[in-house]
Order: structure tokens, then sequence, then C-alpha cells
């Protein structure tokens, strides 16, 4: 087999990482830089093609090696056409063509999807879901991110919003959401609802990371805050579980860190809900790649688009 | 184009409906018989055989022009093996192999499937959600039936247990179901739970037809039965929307005879949860088929798997 190699870029609010890696998701090369100024297109442009050169320098590949690339963008994606369909993160890219624009800029092919399908593609192909056809993956952070990889590939759906678990409603009123829906699962478990629903439990303010290291120890209102987060995320679970049966669920962003002290009541709460001719079938796990699967799922992303099985 | 002919059949728990139907899914000719007696397989056997013949001599078709049959059954199927895997309705007949047995029976191949699932392909093909890739098709009942259309195919997961919808929670807590889950959506808007509703809010028992025939005229407190029904049934619904971006959500089943008294209030509720991006793209309306869904949808299945398109 001929090797070939693939830059998988992950574009973040703040940082953009960016990886060359081989057809098996090797990676030889990794990089990270500042997200800013991204909102010029020419100089986004220019960065990817200085990041290419970079990374096959550091790993002496030569850079006619490079197959395509793959970017994840934390926004809704046309990735049939490469086009961004909305992004808040950064000014100015609603609708706009992005595979096209950068055809000027670099010479091999480039695809685009949402940040959160690709970090699915990578657990699916080389994590936690991998040899599931049926997997569902989540990432627990400021928002709910999530998507689904159904039969074997990442299911987009007809208007390139697939998997958006986070804004299943879990309430028939409650807050209203950013995304314009009301009772979203976000509002109740994201990383500020977790951290209010703590200041309320606790009567004060105390960081996550000491909630999840209290209720690991033991401590009554630190699993309380957890238990809750978890009976919220089990309703969207289990509902997705009793619709489309999934064969595992991939937990991964930085309140999966909780650990256990999520894991355990999420679990129980899952099963309480799920059918029974599924309880017993489908497994609930943490991400295995953590911050690589972004850039390794775009890897993989241009891989498998250009066929490179 | 040669002419084809299918029959499709529609198992129930009380009555059997059956049909011959060309490949456009027209009817040539129809039949009903008693349920009864089907837990011996012999005899379900012998009558799937003796309606085949009664259907193509009504029709004046030759029983050799018959190119296959499908089977629809109130429970889920291993559709690729034709194997039953569970079965309420009809005693004995869990993890029984029925395309198998009838091969005994019958010289044409049958197809067996869930009902829902034939009835969201009937739909899908000749109904409300004709031109649709992606389609959530519901049946409001005694229980709450769901199939999933998704890239113009029948979804069936890993599990053959896709698309219930009726087992999505929406309670943390909330009654136990007969799925072995709590807090599902059937038990919040099937037949029953909406006629205790209608008890309690009207203070004595009131038939749902006559609830419905009220809400039509203004009747505030039948409005309100309605109105709390659809609030249940819009959080699974927009659930379901904002994770899978059905183009088309079809409502059929008794309960939905009810019409504008529920459909009005279910797409408001859908709207304030749906996703900004999916407000005004996704259509609610109400199936078109009533019950021959069921038996036009098993001939389909039986169309489309010996691929006669």
């Amino acid at each position: 087999m001929k090797k070939e190699y693939f830059i998988g870029v992950d574009v973040g609010g703040t940082f953009t990482k960016a990886a060359l890696v081989d057809q098996k998701g090797k990676v030889f090369s990794r990089i990270q830089v500042s997200s800013r100024g991204f909102s010029q297109k020419q100089y986004f442009a220019r960065t990817l093609h200085d990041i290419s050169l970079r990374l096959a320098a550091m790993a002496h590949v030569s850079f006619d090696e490079i197959s395509a690339m793959g970017v994840g963008l934390p926004g809704p994606v046309d990735s049939e056409q490469g086009i961004i369909l909305s992004l808040t993160n950064i000014k100015g890219w609603n609708h706009f063509h992005l595979a096209g624009f950068l055809k000027k800029y670099l010479p091999f092919p480039v695809y685009v999807d949402n940040d959160a399908n690709c970090m699915a593609l990578a657990e699916s192909r080389l994590g936690a879901a991998r040899g599931a056809r049926f997997a569902l993956c989540l990432t627990l952070g400021t928002g709910v991110g999530g998507a689904l990889i159904l039969d074997n590939d990442i299911y987009r759906g007809p208007f390139f919003l697939g998997g958006e678990i986070g804004h299943m409603p879990i309430c028939v009123s409650g807050p209203r959401c950013e995304c314009g829906g009301i009772g979203c699962l976000e509002r109740y478990v994201g990383n500020q609802a977790i951290a209010s629903r703590a200041r309320r439990i606790f009567g004060k303010t105390v960081p996550l990371e000491e909630v999840s290291r209290l209720a690991r120890r033991g401590h009554a209102k630190a699993q309380k805050v957890w238990q809750e987060a978890a009976a919220c995320l089990a309703m969207s679970i289990a509902g997705i579980i009793n619709v489309l049966g999934p064969q595992v669920v991939v937990i991964g962003g930085g309140v999966a860190r909780a650990g256990v002290a999520l894991l355990g009541p999420l679990r129980r709460r899952v099963r309480q809900h799920a059918m029974r001719h599924l309880k017993g079938k489908v497994r609930i796990v943490r991400a295995a790649l953590g911050n690589d699967a972004g850039f390794l799922g775009a890897a993989l992303l241009a891989k498998e688009k250009i066929g490179a099985r």
C-alpha cells in the first residue's frame, strides 16, 4: 500500500490545531496556532498553506505527498459543497464557500465539515466507537455538541444539522436557547448550567474540577451536582437510543473529565429510560482521543472523501 | 414496463387487511379477515395462501403473476432475515422465522417488517411524505408508533428497533412504560393518557371524538386537552427534528383524527422548540393514506426488496 498523507485542521474559536497523518491516522507532526485574524479570509488561507508546509517539513515529507486536507469548523457546514452555513466564532463566514476559496491557495483538495462530525468520525475509526456501525458522540463543554454515525457514515441530514443532541428539548417550557429553541438540553448540562447548579447546591462558587474531585471521594453535594446533570443528559441520550439504537454512546469534552462521577449516574439513568430490548446492548463510554479527535477526524474525512480507504 | 403484482398484508391484533397492488401501488382487490387463530402458524400460513388466491381471483389476475408478498406486523422484525423478534398480540411468535416458514406454503418470496415501517414506506412513496428523502412518521393510537425514512429508506438500526419515538422519555421520572423504560412519550399521549387527561379537565368521562369536536368549536376545556397533548408530542418531535432534520413529519392513527385541534398547537409548540435554522423547513402534516398505509407499505416493501422499482 502506497503511503499517503493528509492534513487535518481543527479550527476553534481561540486556537486552531493541525496535524499531518497517514491513511491509518498515525500522526507525524502537529502544530497549534492562534485563530486570531481568521475573519480575514486571505490570511486564513495563507495560514493553512503555511501550516501545511511546516507540517510537511517537520515530518520530513515532501509537500506534494500530501493528498488532501480536511477542515473541521464549529458550526454547520454543507460538506458536499464545502460551504460554511453559519459560524458564530469567526465573523463574516456565514454562507462562505470555503472549499472553493481555498482552491486558489492550496495544491490539494480541501474538504470541510462540522467539528462534532469530525470528532465522531475519529472516534468511530480510531477511538471509543471503533467497530460500531452506529454511534452517538457527544462533546460536553460550554455547549453540548453531538454527531451521529449511522451505518458507518456521518449522518448529516438534509439540512446539514444532523446530530445536534444539545438542542433536544428536555422541558416543555424552560429557558430560551441561542439556537432559537426553548428547553434545550444544552441549557441544563452546558458548562455554565452545571456551574450554577453547583453554586445552588453548595451555596457558593465551586470550580467544576473541584466538584468532580469531591464527587469521586463520595461528597454528597458534589455527587448531587453530577446526578442532576446525568438525569438531564440521560433523557436525551435514552431518547436517541430508543429511536436510533446506537451500539455505543461516546462522551467527550471538558465536562466529561468528571469521569465516573458523571458516567456512573448517567449509565444508571439511561438504563432506566431505555427499552427492555436495548438496555444491555448500548455501551456508554468516554471518548478515547481527547483533543486530537478534531484534527484526526478532519484528516480522516479528507482521506475518505478522496476514497483512500 | 411489464405489469407486476404484489400482495401487501397488514397483520393487526384483531383484523388483518390485505390487498393486491401493482408496482405503482394501485389497489386491484382488497380483503379483511379476522386475526383469530393466528397463533397457530400453519393456520396463518394457509390463510395467507387462501387470501392470495382470493385476491388474485377478485382482480382477474393469474396467481403466478404475483411477484412477492410483504407482511407488516405489530412488533420489531429482523427484516433482513424475516424473523419476528417479539410480538405481544400473537402468542408464540417471538423469534419466529416467519419468512422461512412461509416458503413452504407460498410460491413467491415473502418479506416481513414492522407495521410502522410499512406505514412510513407507504406515506413516503405514495402519501404525505412523497418527495421527501427524510421523514418522521407517527401513528397515534393506543400506543405511539414511529418510523423514520432516512435518505429515502426505512431506518431500522442495528437492533431493528428504529423510529420508536413513542418511547422517547419526556420526563426525568414519570410513569413506567410497558417497554421497560420510564417517562415515555406514549404514556402521555397514548389513547388512554389523553382520555384520562380529558377526564381530569372536564371532571367527567368524555369520548375523544367529542373532545375533538368541541375543540374545533372553540371549547376551552377541550382545547386544553389537545394543547397539553401537543406540548408533550412537540418535545419528542422537536427532538427528532433538531437531531435528524426530517423534511416532513407525518401524523397518522386514530388520535390524529382530532385534526387541527391537535395539529394547530402541535405546530406552534414544535416551532418554539426547533432550531432557528429548521423552524421554517419542516412540515407537519396528517397522514394521507389512512388505514390503507399498512398493506400498501407491505406491498411496496415486497416490490422494493425484489428490486422492481
